[in-house]
Formats: C-alpha cells, sequence, structure tokens
C-alpha cells in the first residue's frame, strides 16, 4: 500500500499492508488531517520514523467483533499495555509503555490502512460527514479542557491564539460560557470565529478584565508569559503547547499570584462526536485544502505556511 | 523608637512610633523572625523601601476592642481595601490595593511598635512560645498547600529543597501522608528532619516512584524542571519558589504529561498556630541564633550565610 513515511526526509513510498495483532482492528483510511504535531515531529519532536498521521476517520475490514464489520470510525491514538500502574489507575493515556498512532511506536494514518485497537474505536454518526469526523481527536483534545476544569456559564475566559487547535478550543469553550474570548494576531483566522458569533479581539489591543481561565495554545513558547499577564489571581492557565524549545516564564508572578498551571493533552471522543453530530461545533470553515496521498508532500508544503489552517488528505 | 530600615542600604535608625489607622492595632513586638523573602527585599525584588520583617509576635498596647488589650498575637500580613473585586471573592490576599507588613506599603516588624488591622491578628494559646509563635506566618505558608490539595495519607509526596520553609513545609505534608520524604543538598539540614523521624534522601542519589505531588521549595529557578523530572503524570507541583529571576522550563513535558503546577503563596494562620500549640511541628531545631535589634545588621548578614537556619531579632 501507499503511505508518507518519514525517516528524516518525508516521502511517499510502497510499504506492506499492516495486519492486526490479536484485539486490534483493520481500518481502510477515507481521510487524514495534518496536524501540528506531525510538522513539530519533521522537525525532530518525539525523534518519530515511520508513518505520519494520528487524524483520521475510516471503515474497519477486519475486526474479531462482526458488529464493528464495515463500520465507519475514528480513533484514540494511545495504545496503552492494559497492566501497569497508570493503565491501573485508569490513565491509559499516560501508560509509559503506550504506543501511540503516528506518533511512538506505531505506524500512522497517512496510509491506506492502519491498525489499533478494537477498544480504541468509536462509531461515527452517520450526520457526521467524513472530513467533519476527521476532526475528532483535535476535538476531543479540546472537550479533555472541559474534563479538567468544569467551566461555569459565568467564567471569563481567554483563548490565546488563533490557530486550529485555538479555534476548536475557543468554539468548545463558548459552548459553556458566553464569556469567551479568542486573542490572536490574525485578523482572517479571527473572522472565522466571528463568523460564528464568537467573540474575538487583537491580542496586541485587547482591552478587558483579567480572565478567570486563559488557555495558552498559541504553539510558542513565550505563550505562557502573555497568559501569566491575563489571568486573575487564583486563576487557571491551561497550556496545550508543546514546543520544542523551553518555555522561560515569570515563576515568581505564578507563585504570588496563586496560578493553577495545568497540562493538556488528549481527551475524550464522545463528547467530540456528539459536538460535531449536533453541528454545536462548526469545523468545515476550518479546511484550507484537501489533498490525495499521492500529493502529501505538497500538502505537508501547504500546511506548514502561516496563511493555512486545516489540511486534509483524502485516501 | 529603633528600627531596621532598608532604602537602599539597611541600618539601624531612630524612626518615630507609629500611630495606628482606624481599625488597627498598636503592637509591642517581642521576637520577629528574618525570612528568605527580607534576604530578596535588600536585593532588589518588591522595590521596597521602610522597615522591613514581616514574621512576628507581640503584645497589643492599642485597640479600639478591649479583649485584644495586653494580649499576645501575631498577624496576617495583607491588608486588603475590603472593597474591590477580589475581596469580595473572598481572596484578601490578592486584593491589588493591599499593602504587606514589611513587604509592600506598610512598616514591618523589625522594630520596637507596629501597626497592623485588628481583623488580621490571631491570640496565641499560652503553650506556644515566643520564639515558636514567630514561624506562624511560614507555618501558615506550609499549611496553604493542604487548603489546595487535600492530600490523602496514602499520597507520595517529594519536598524539594531542606532549607527554612522547606523544613516546615515536610513537617506538615508529614502530618497528612507518611509517604512524605524531603529531597536536599545538606545533610546537615536533613538531619533535623531525621531527627523528628522524617524520611530525607540526598537530592542527587535519589532513588524512588514518581510522586503524585512534589512541593518545590529550593528558592532556586532551576527547581521547576527537577521536579517536572519527580512527577509522575497528571500529578501536582506546588510552587512556592519566588525567584528574582525568569524560571526556564520544559513546558512540553508539562502538557504530555498533564501536570498541575499550583503557585502557592501565603496560608491560613489557625491551623500554624494548632500544630504549634499541639506540638504536631516542631520549629525549635531551625533557631540557628537569636540576635538583638541593635544587631540587626549582623543578624542579615548571618542570615545569608549558607550554614544558617532561621535567624531571630528579639526586642
Amino acid at each position: 500500500m501507499k503511505a508518507l513515511y518519514y525517516d528524516g526526509t518525508l516521502s511517499i513510498r510502497e510499504v506492506p499492508e499492516p495486519s492486526p495483532a490479536p484485539g486490534e482492528a483493520l481500518i481502510r483510511v477515507l481521510i487524514a488531517g495534518i496536524c501540528n504535531t506531525d510538522l513539530e515531529i519533521i522537525r525532530g519532536y518525539m525523534g518519530f520514523q515511520g508513518i505520519l498521521g494520528h487524524e483520521f476517520v475510516g471503515i474497519v475490514e477486519k475486526a474479531a467483533n462482526p458488529y464493528l464489520l464495515g463500520k465507519r470510525v475514528v480513533g484514540e491514538i494511545n495504545c496503552p499495555c492494559g497492566n501497569c500502574r497508570f493503565c491501573r489507575m485508569e490513565m491509559p493515556g499516560h501508560c509509559p509503555e503506550r504506543s501511540v498512532l503516528g506518533i511512538s511506536g506505531r505506524p500512522g494514518a497517512f496510509a491506506e490502512y492502519l491498525c489499533l485497537p478494537e477498544a480504541n474505536l468509536h462509531l461515527v454518526p452517520d450526520s457526521v460527514s467524513d472530513d467533519a469526523a476527521s476532526f475528532t481527536e483535535p476535538l476531543a483534545a479540546a472537550f479533555r479542557i472541559i474534563d479538567q476544569l468544569s467551566p461555569s456559564s459565568e467564567d471569563q475566559i481567554i483563548v490565546l491564539g488563533d490557530g486550529k487547535l485555538a479555534q476548536l478550543i475557543t468554539q468548545t469553550m463558548w459552548l459553556h460560557s458566553k464569556h469567551t474570548v479568542c486573542l490572536g494576531k490574525h485578523d482572517w483566522k479571527l473572522s472565522l470565529l466571528r463568523d460564528l458569533g464568537i467573540s474575538t479581539q487583537h491580542f496586541g489591543t485587547y482591552q478587558g478584565d483579567m480572565a478567570d481561565v486563559v488557555i495558552e495554545a498559541t504553539g510558542r513558547p513565550e505563550g505562557l508569559n502573555h497568559a501569566l499577564r491575563l489571568i486573575r489571581p487564583e486563576g487557571t492557565i491551561i497550556l496545550k503547547t508543546t514546543c520544542h524549545d523551553n518555555s522561560s516564564f515569570d515563576a515568581a508572578r505564578a507563585v504570588v499570584n496563586e496560578i493553577r498551571i495545568q497540562g493538556s493533552r488528549c481527551g475524550p471522543f464522545r463528547p467530540a462526536l456528539e459536538a460535531l453530530a449536533l453541528g454545536t461545533v462548526e469545523v468545515h470553515p476550518l479546511i484550507t485544502e484537501v489533498f490525495s496521498l499521492e500529493e502529501g508532500l505538497q500538502a505537508f508544503e501547504r500546511a506548514a505556511r502561516p496563511e493555512t489552517m486545516k489540511i486534509l488528505l483524502q485516501l
């Protein structure tokens, strides 16, 4: 089968079709999305080599569970060992032995087929298009914040950043509090949110109270210090940015103001699929362009450009 | 009256006796402790000029409330406005208009007399010596962690650092979980805790599981990165260090492991006084030397030396 492979350089190559291990399903990929993590990996993050890609929707072609066969699914990307301290604590996403689809120890979704444990799969409701379903994984990462925060409808929430993840987060927070504002630097990106009726402001000229919650999704190491200037005492900063570089930050300010800084990564698929099915989160405006797998190198080039939001690969 | 005054240089000088504003009491200081914050202030932290000192025990000499007159008291150091958003949210310690005894906008405790709002005062139980009572404020800062964490008796807790505050924190955490260990670099400091039956290890050779909670009280900007290597996924780091310098830290690790980093500052006086009265926290081994106010400059020199724990000033 064809796959987009990274081994120091990115290439389209012919690789053997994978065969599912016990408990795993074989999935024919329909659509896969390029994420900033993929761009970070080809800059050296995680030291991963192999087939990239972890955002996908596909059809189950082989599975032990007959109910799954032929079904359209999305899949959680962390594949835990099931036996360690963290698996027993019901923290499978933090299993130190885990493989992660297209990120660590497991071939990814930029290929005709992939394998994942059946336990990782979620059926996609018919009302969700293939394009939209491919956003389930990053949207779940936005819903992770809801698990960690339980925001109230009174909370003043600032989302810092206007990229793909920041947009999904802003829409998700908006569902919970109308006192949500996205601060970004690119008017055309902010306009995508304004078109949905969501408040935005330009980062440089922000006027407003210190927020109860600031979600740092700028993708830049200086984002945390900006967040510290926007958060009220005893407020919470959610950190989403995973940068290669160390962040330098004013720790004394975090201590004196007793700020909570909460790291946040992968999230629950079910509320993400529900939001897509109900249309309460709108992902279509985020799609900049759709490429074929054969055009994968072009697609990566395009994804890295500043005037791009989401790039999808159609298999 | 005599006072230890900082205005770019430290000196003993004669200043007018303060007169209490409405709602305030006049307190004759018995004992005051030198804190690392005092040492930071004379290095430029906070830009404060005036009478230093915020850890004290004293006798009320003037007060509107007759019940307070002649009583031995300790006092909370934050003096809030009572009207702002944060005061209304019951976060007086974060009132932006607050003055802070000997730290910001209010003369401190290294003097014969000080003034504080009557509402800030706590009576000292007879079973608590003057020496011990002067530790109430830093011990309250240790109890702040209990408010923020609600630790369980099963929690694996690491305290990073073996200085004055780290020692009070270790004793306080030990009350809540016997799976507490203090990691330090100075065997003689660690031995003060071992003498109380509390586990310690040398920082450089620590062997043990990743902890559920790491309390960073090293006083050094690199402490946070050390803490990040010792904490389990979804664990909590309590940040106590207020350094002048920015901290550089591996934010991606905090995100991937979904760490909570919680700034922590001043705390509740009541449980601190209770612990001193019951003897469940033992502060006498921490006292290195007692100086008179006239010997204040010497006392500061001594307090800054590495082989010193707590230095007290006797008025």
